[in-house]
Order: structure tokens, then C-alpha cells, then sequence
């Protein structure tokens, strides 16, 4: 709790949006670890702001200052710790809101659980800015399972209505999942791509702001990661993604469609390939009795529309418990999802590597 | 992890669905309190098979013996132990399928996982009958949190494309909770109720089964529980959603709805209402930035059709590694939903209580 | 908290003495492991009372009945329950002295705590006879380290004011270690045990009590075990030992000694030794920057008096508020520490396996 | 684990003593505390080296920078995080002996424990420079401690043969424990003390050092912290003491002299005193049942000789595996316990307001 996850890598995580610094301990990792800063770097600058107009023009590279758990370019082994240091605040565009908590936003719930005391500026710790230090943590976790080929790709589904068509559930090509790891907008059909960009800008200019779902793979991961309870892969994978803001909905497999179906029509058969032994279909989405079972893992998220819009809202003076009206100003994203997918691609890695070190112990690491 | 769930109140759960006993130990309870068996034994009887022709033939009453922290009728403070003892298993449906994997089920995973020693009858501690003990202290939390006026219900959503109408989101009548709480097949539209129990029973004939989803709602929740990040609401709820088996999604709010939404489409404006901060509209499901809101929390799931049914399937033999056919005979839930629902509420009130201790500490158990 | 205890290997105790059953549950045992029943019961045996003349009189033989975990004579991996029903519980002894707490027992702090509700009966509880699950547990731990050679055994190093000789902190022979274990009053000279058996035999008769110190080796534990911080061998063996009723001290090499020396009259200095380094004494007790050195593990425990005496003693009547005289019957013990021996040793085994699968993960106990 | 500590408070540490920077994450404090930087800066000052020619003459003012979880002068309730810049770092001394393991630290252990990856300087993470952010983490709990007057204080109690007077355990004022808080070398009798300085003094012309025990004491704490098991008092607090480098034992009450006593001799009878359930003495040290009984809780703890002394001691070069002789050079402390006192006493106060959460909430703390 408080910031605190996981078993066998252990994330810490602080920092407020507006405030000196953001960043992350890590606990757990391996000794003798040359980080991959390209990487790293690759995955900061798809969750950083301002690569192009479809995202906040609040223009900040996110990097990483390393205090400690590194030494000659090599992981110790004990916590490592990185910062980054927040420069292109501005929090005066949030004074004069101070009191208006901004519908959608954390700042109400933030305001009564931290009896008024929390950093309102730009959400404060509530913000999506936290999700960086995930993403540093993520690519080290990336790196680490590229030993066990290990790979995670995501692609944006839907926004509004125009969808991507999906991952092959049976098969997912790594080749693919690298292709998409290196792009800002990643689509399987580019022509739809073309329309969401489109469909963002045109958003962008009605101040407005539009959600969307991502889909995840997870290929190569061995069978039986997870627990039977409270622990089970999707329970794992469920609480990290629920980390992220703007989550709002998670599907494994098939998902929803497994309410609509009967067991005739969504049953995943064994069969033997290559001398494994294989599902003849994936409907589970590789998580069954919540274990992995070899499959590619393939979950999708839905992410709401970035609260904070170009119109008047209705909204509530907190201090003074009065009905007032709000216009957010600043530089919001009309679409967070391209932002958001290499916080979900980290993540995943973190769970993954906390849970394979807890079947497999940590000498594959080194 | 190992079957073990909570901060505040522990949950410890253990046994196989043909072993000996199932049961669990749950640490945090407040001493002094006098258990509700009427309510325990309404929550475990809908759970328990055999109540109607819509659920496993198999007639178990699940009978808790209570082996500690429980002294002259009261909680003692200290660890509580429930055991239910396994009466009605027929070990000997499963042994002629010892090596044969039923697709769906935990059997491959828990196979590899377990390197072959766990226990496969039933699904072993894979079973859902593993919920039991979940629905004994989730009733247990479920009175406790009484004492707030914290409610939870549930109704079947929809069995394929039967669907019941869902709750308004803004506001839960607590009588409503409370009714749907009494029943065995808790739907809102009992017209749409009834076409269900009519496709469960078509679909037994066919020895095929279905799923659905369940729509839950929380009443009465505080302002601030949860955490920012990894221990958000969502988080925490959708942990131990996906503990139990057969759930494969989880949507708060209008959930995938925000992926098909413009922002000015689902905001969630403040207003003041008799003198407390309320939402206009509750898109989010009285969930923002991770915390409760106020309102009520909405969140529905979806459920796989049992994988056991009457059709034969492919399969592999484990041991041999030979590609088989497979007819699974026992005596199976041709739609889980309704035994499911008790699970979901109690899994959910042991969440909600723990935060709410985690916020508010214990003395107001007392 | 609560009970639960432990990262790998997950411990979760319930039960009060005069109740219906005490037990435990395990998490993170390894499957396909064959108990070696004839190790369990031989512990249970050391700490059961009755064993002679120098023990308490309740004679009770602990009978684990195991309800989970176990299948066709091997653990599946998933959790592990034992149990042990009370059966020769004389909770009438305690009836009389309900408000009375009885000096040195939890019965005052515990009434406390658990405001009135605990089950006062024989300490309920807080009794030492929750040490038998402990002792259930650490058989099994013991048995996992034997495949490391890895062996714990204890000698009483002094009762009042006759000792026992020390364990040679450079080399603990296997064969001693494990002649010891098989004994119910192990002292490494002979004669000095007999003055010990003598004057607790007189301390009986006197209705008094007796402490004493008990001495622990663990030899061959691999090197680095244990974190720098907060989770130090030394840490997490004395938050075991005083999770012992009467434990009181404890030190690790020549602990208190330490205090009275100069750093070069302690110091550990290295040599090679067949190939590997060793120190040339072991001041430090084989634990060095709080991580395991290779050298033999030892540490020291006190355990006060049995509270439990025959002499009149004052009180407080805890309902009136009045104070008031106590004479404490039922079956004492006169000295705890043959039966406290294999609680110590299983103890230690679990902390030691319990990091060891930090270290090293699990493949190894296949 | 893995540098993680704590329940309710979480705190996370990291750095190393040659490194960038050294500092913690707190999490679970309240919003809107205003920190006390005196009494911060007081005890990051008694624990900083070179404040007389008793102590290593690294001159280092340890400055905490807040990067998060303070805003506009208050606590937030999000994490906070402090670091400590490393500045009067002099790596080179250490370069010469990179490979020769230091007697006594934890060099070796560290060594094999992260592969030779670990930061060898100065100890790297094994350092006591580690110790500075439990003392700034330990001041703030110390601060809200003070809220319910309870306070922590320590005296040196031996060096070498030289004894102070212990506390009276049955009453120890809250003046004394102010005025010793308020000391870089407290003693209650300062004849003794001052014998002590004369010999640290004498030791450290010899290239010497030497060990000694301090004795801690808490006052006003309410009856009924700790658990019966595994979370005990004394467990929690003797994890957090062997977290504290040098530390090799710790005794509660008596403690060892509990060993040499007849249960009539250390008897803690109850009576009643100004209303109020008090024992006539206090063998125990405040702790019965592993709770707290409300009178002064009082530990001893011994530490060792700083190992870093000026002879020459045989070692091993770890890279050639030859057996060498080392000479250590650097700036050491003849003896670390006037500095290792505000890191008990923080550690203690930890431990203390993290039961305190556990069991009477958090609303106090506002």
C-alpha cells in the first residue's frame, strides 16, 4: 500500500506533477545489469508530452537522474533509485482553480482523503505524470525478460467508433511486437490509424477529448505463472492496469463476448504442436484457472476521454461549497491513448517479472 | 500471495474440491462481534449446487465449523478458522480423467504449475467450491459494514443476449439491494428473468452452458477510499474479481462505453446536493482518481460458460502426450452466474471493508 | 500481521488453547514433498507436555490431522493445513480466575486489546500450545533444508546459574546437531544436564518456576542470505524467537559480549580453508552486514520463569477494579525450555528456508 | 523486503555511501503535518560524523532535499521523499582495497550476495551512512509521537567494563528523556560517561575501537500494541534494531537475567495506582503477551566494535583468492554508539507510531 508495489521487484513510487521531482525505488532487480538506456529513453519519449499535435504541448523530456543502485554501469543489485525533475511546470496556470475541483479529475477525492493538504497543481500526485517512473521501471523489466523472449506489444483497438482490427489470438509474431514497441501511434491497419489521427485532431479543435481501448500481447511466457487465488494473472495484471488513470475496463481474451456465448462456442481445446501442447483457439486470452497457459496473453483496456475539456463544466468551490462553473485551461491531451501505451506495455512487464521470478527463482537473470 | 489476500483483514484460504475440508482463516475481524449465521447461511446457500435445476446436481450443504476465534458466541479479535468438510464428492467421477485435461479448466496449468502432484479431482483447489469460504467472510464483512449503511447487490445483466436492465447509476435504492440480496436469481426485470432461467434450461438439455455478466452495486461508500496508485478502488476490486473463476472482464462505471465517448459526452459535473458534493451523472461508477467518490459503485463482470459440458472434446493425455477426445460427466452448472453472485458481493465486501479500515481505522467496528 | 508471517513461504496460525482446534496453514511449500511423519511427530513430541516429570502434567499427544495440501501422500503445493484438536483441555481450572490476570501472561494486555472478548481460557490465544503448529511447520521446513544439508540443532546452555558449554562457533558437527535433536533435554555436558533436571525437579516441589538460555546452531547455510536492511538474518530470526511466549533476549555470536570488547580483540579475520573463505573465529555468529557468512549461525535466547507459579501473588480483579490475591492452579510447567527447544529449531528453519527460496528460488526442493 | 519496511508507515531506503545520493520514501503519513526541521536537523546532527574527535572525522552535514509529498509548508499524505546528497565522499580511499574484504563489514557477504556487482566503497549500501534517512524518517514519527507524549530516549549504558546506571524501570520522567534526546553523549551518570569518553578517546590513539550497549526507553505508550504472533513488540522492534549495523543483541526488561531467575524473583504483579492497572515492577520491560502493559518499555541493545580499526588484519583478496594482509585506512569512528543513538531511538519511534496506526487509526495524527 501507498505507493508500494509488488513482491519480487518492489516499486516505491513519489512526486507530484508540479513539484520538485517525480520517481521511483526499485527494489529487487538483479545484479550486473547494464540498463538499456536507448530503451528506456524510447519508451520515456512515447509517454512524454509534445511529440506531436495530438498530445499536451507541455514540452518536458522526461530524464532519469539515477542516485543510487548503479555503479560502473552496472546494476548493484540493491534499491536502485531515479528521478526526474519536473521543469516546465507551470503551476500558475492552476491557482486560480484552486478551490474548483475539476469533474473527472482526482482533485475531490484527492481534496477529502487528504483533508485539503494534497498538491491540487495539475492533479498532484494523482497525475498522469506518475505513470513515468512506471514507464522506467517497465523498460528495465522489458530488458530483463528479452533474456526469456519475452515481448509485449500493444496496438490503440478503437477510438470512438473507428476500430483496428485485433491481434491474432492463436499467434502473435514478435517481429510485429517490436515494430509496434518503436511507434507513437501504433495501429495494425494503418488506413484506420489515419482516421483516429484524424478524429483527434478534430476533437482537439472542438476542445474537446475522446477515450479509446488498447490491446495488449504478451508472447512467450512460460506456463503456469500466477495463483490459483487473489493471485491469479489476471488479478495481477488487473490491479496494475487499474494504476494507470483513465483505466476504466478490462477484458481478458475474449472478455464481455464470454457472456454472450455458449460453452460449445468458446471452448478452448488442447491439442499437441511442435510437440507442446497448444490451445487449438485462444477465447481465454492465455490466462485459464488463472495460470498462464502458454498462449499469447491478450488483454484489452479501455481508457476514458481526457477529463479535462475546453468547456464550461459545472462544478463545485470546495472551499467555500459553492455551485460554480469551470473552465480548465492549460495544455491537455485530446487523446491520452498513445501516451498511456508504453505505461501499459511497462506495467505488464513489471507483473510479468514479479511473477516469474516468483515461479523461477532469479538465476536466469544474471 | 499463496492464498493470501488483505491488509487490514487477512484472508487465508486453503483446500481441494475432494479432499478432506475447505476453509479459511481470517485475521483483522473485531473482537466482541456476534456473527449473523442466518445471514452466513443465506449467503453460502445461495452459493451451495442443488438448490434448483439450474445449478450442479451435486446437494452439499456448506456447513462452516468454526475451530477458533470465537468464544462464547462473540469474535474473539484473534485469528477466526471456518472449515467446511467435502461430504458429497464422488471422488471417482474424475479418476478415469485423471490425465486428460479438460480445456477451460485449471487441469493443464495446475499440472505444470504443480509439476503433477496437485490434486486433480474436481479441479482440486482450483475448484470454485474454493469460493465457499470466501462467501463466509465476505458475509461476515457484509455485516460489518452494515453498521455504515454500506450495501451491496447484485442482479444477473444479461445470459447471452438476454439482457436485464442495469441499476441507475446515480442513485441505489437500499431496499433494492436488500431484496435482490434474499434471492436466488436476482434480476431486475423479472420478465427478462424469466426468458433466462427458460435459455439456462434449454441450454442444460443441450448439455452445453452459458455465460453472462453480473452488475454490482455498492451503496453508501465514504468519500477517499483507495489509493492513488496500485491500490486504487479498481485495483483492489478487480484483484479479487478475478479470483474467481470464470470471470474474464471487469468494467466500472459505463466502463467500455468511455472507449466510444467524447469527454463532453461522459463528464461527471459536481453539483451540491442537501448540502454534501454529488456527481450529475455517474460515468465512472463513484470511482475518480483511483478513490470513491460518494456515489454508488458500479462495476459488472463477465463470466465464461462452464467449461465442463456434455459435448465431446479434443484434448491431450498428459501422460502420454497423446491428442484424445474427452466427455466430461459429473454434474455440472449449466450457467454459473447465480452461485457466482454471492462470491461477488462477498469478495466485495471484504474489499470495501478493508479500505475502509485502512482509512478510517477499527473503532468504529466496535 | 495477524497471524501471517513469512514472504516465500507464507505461515498462518489460529486457535486457543482450550478452544476447539489449533492449526496452521502454509503457503509456498514445494509440491510432490512425502512428509516425513516420523520427524513431525518426533518435534510435536519434544514440545507436547507430560513427556516427565519436569513438564507441565496436561497429557496431550498432538495428533495433526491435515486438511488441504496433501494427496495421495505428497504436498500438491498449494496450502497446507494441519490441525490439532484439543482434547484434554480442563477449561474449568481457568473459570474461577476469569477476571483475575494472572501476572506475566497476556491475560491482562490481552483483555486490552481484544477489549474483554478473548478467550481468557489458559491464554487462549496467547498460549504457548499455538507453538505447536509452529513447530508442525518448522518438521516440514527442516525436512526441505536436510537436501542442503542444512541443520539446526539447540542445546540448553544454562538453567539459573549451572551451563552447559558452548557450541565451538568455528565448527558444529552434523552428528552433533542431529544427536541432539533426537533428545527431549539436550545439553552438551552431561553432568551439568543432570544439576539442571535436579534443581527443575526442585523448583517443582517449591511450586516455583525457573528460566534459563538455550544455545542454536544452524550449519551449512550457503552465503548471503538475508537484506542489509529491516530484513537481516539477525532481523528476521529474532522476530521469530519473539514471536515465542518467554523469549526475552536474544544474541547473535557473542552478542553482549560485543559490548565489552575491542574491536581487535573480535574481529573476524578471513583465511581460505579447502578452497573457500572462511573466518578464522566467528565472533559475529556466521551473520556479517546482516547477510549469512558460511559460518555456522549462532545465537542466543532467554526465556523468563513460567509466570505460572503455586505462590500467592497480587493482582487485580480486572471487572471490579479491586485488587486482589491470585493462586494459580493447573498443570505448569516448572521450566519451559526442553519443550521451547523445538519450537526454537523449527522457527529458525522456517526463517532460514523462507530466505533461502529468496535467494535461491525453488527448483532446488524438486 | 528489499529495502521496504513497515505497515501502516512504509518506508523504502536506498543509496549508497559513496554514490550520488542516499535517502527514503515515506509512506502513510498524514496530510497537513508541518515537520519540525529542528528536531529533523537535531538528530540528523547527533547521527552526522565529525562532531567532536569522538567520532569519524568524514564532516558531512547531512541536508535532507524534499523532492515530494510537501507542499506550502505541510505534509501532503502522498509519499514523501528526502534525499541526502553524498559530498565529503573520498572513493579513492577505497579504490587500494577494492578487493580486499574488510573484516567484519559486510564486504564479503555483499560480495558474493550481488556478484561482485555491489558498490564496494565505503561499504556502498551496507553502509551506516545508510542510517540517515531511518533518523530523519525516525524524527518525524517522533514528532507525531509527541502528539500523544510519547517519548523515546536512550543513555549509553556500557563501554567496554565502564556501566552507567540504568532507568528506573518503573518510572522513567519524560524530562530526563527530553534532556538526554538533546545530547551527543547521553548518560545518566556523567562521571561514568565521562570515563567513557576518556577511554574512546584512549582506543582511538591505539587504531582501535570498541563496542558497548545502550539502553532505550519509552514512555506513555497504551496497553495493547504488538500482536501475540510473529508481530510481538518485541519482534518488531528487535527487526528493526538488527536493521541498525553493529547491533548483535537486545534484551527487553531484564532479558538475560531473566535466564538466571526464579519465577518468584521476577514476578510483575498487578495493582492499581492512581486508578490505573500498573505492575509493581517491571521485569518485563512494558511487553506481556508480546503487547504492550502500559508501563515503560525498555530494551538494551549491544553493539560491536567497529570493525575498521587501524591494525593490520589478515584478509582475502576475493578476486585472486589469496590470503593477504589488510591496513584500513578512511576516517572511522573509534566507537559508533553516540551515533547509533538517534538511529535507535528513530527506528524505535518507527516501529512504535507504525503499531500505534495498526491500532488506533489515523485520525489522531490530524
Amino acid at each position: 500500500m501507498r505507493g508500494i508495489w509488488g513482491k519480487n521487484i518492489i516499486l516505491s513510487i513519489f512526486g507530484e506533477s508540479h513539484g520538485s521531482a517525480i520517481g521511483i525505488v526499485i527494489g529487487g532487480l538483479p545484479p550486473g545489469l547494464s540498463l538499456d538506456f536507448e530503451l528506456i529513453n524510447r519508451e520515456l519519449a512515447r509517454r512524454a508530452p509534445g511529440w506531436n499535435n495530438l498530445t499536451s504541448q507541455r514540452r518536458e523530456r522526461d530524464e532519469i537522474e539515477i542516485l543510487s543502485g548503479y555503479f560502473n554501469n552496472r546494476t548493484t543489485g540493491t534499491p536502485l533509485c531515479g528521478i526526474i525533475r519536473n521543469k516546465d511546470s507551470k503551476p500558475e496556470d492552476y491557482k486560480e482553480i484552486k478551490n474548483l475541483i475539476r469533474p473527472g479529475h482526482g482533485d475531490y477525492t484527492g481534496h477529502i482523503k487528504y483533508k485539503g493538504f494534497n498538491d491540487y497543481r495539475g492533479g498532484g500526485h494523482f497525475s498522469g505524470r506518475l505513470t513515468a517512473p512506471i514507464v522506467f521501471g517497465g523498460a528495465i523489466a522489458k530488458q530483463i525478460l528479452m533474456k526469456r523472449n519475452i515481448a509485449i506489444g500493444s496496438h490503440i483497438k478503437s477510438i470512438l467508433d473507428i476500430e483496428d482490427r485485433s491481434f491474432n489470438k492463436i499467434s502473435v509474431e514478435e517481429e510485429l511486437i517490436l515494430d509496434l514497441a518503436a511507434r507513437h501511434f501504433p495501429v495494425l491497419d494503418e488506413d484506420q490509424g489515419r482516421k483516429m489521427e484524424k478524429i483527434i485532431s478534430q476533437v482537439r479543435k472542438e476542445g474537446d477529448s475522446v477515450g479509446g481501448t488498447i490491446e495488449t500481447a504478451i508472447i512467450n511466457v512460460p506456463v503456469g505463472l500466477g495463483e490459483p487465488f487473489f493471485h491469479s494473472v489476471e488479478s495481477r495484471l488487473s490491479q496494475m492496469m487499474f494504476s494507470i488513470p483513465s483505466v476504466k475496463a478490462i477484458e481478458f481474451g475474449i472478455g464481455f463476448d464470454m457472456g454472450n456465448a455458449k460453452g460449445s462456442q468458446v471452448k478452448d481445446e488442447y491439442i499437441i504442436k511442435d510437440g507442446k501442447i497448444k490451445t487449438l483457439e485462444n477465447h481465454n486470452g492465455g490466462i485459464v484457472g488463472g495460470l498462464s497457459n502458454g498462449m499469447p496473453i491478450i488483454f484489452t483496456i479501455a481508457l476514458k476521454p481526457t477529463p479535462s475539456i475546453g468547456l464550461t463544466q459545472k462544478t463545485v468551490n470546495i472551499e467555500s461549497m459553492e455551485e460554480v462553473e469551470i473552465n480548465i485551461k492549460g495544455r491537455h491531451d485530446p487523446c491520452i491513448l498513445p501516451r498511456a501505451i508504453p505505461v501499459v506495455e511497462g506495467g505488464t512487464a513489471l507483473v510479468i517479472l514479479d511473477l516469474l521470478i516468483e515461479m523461477e527463482g532469479r538465476s536466469w537473470m544474471n
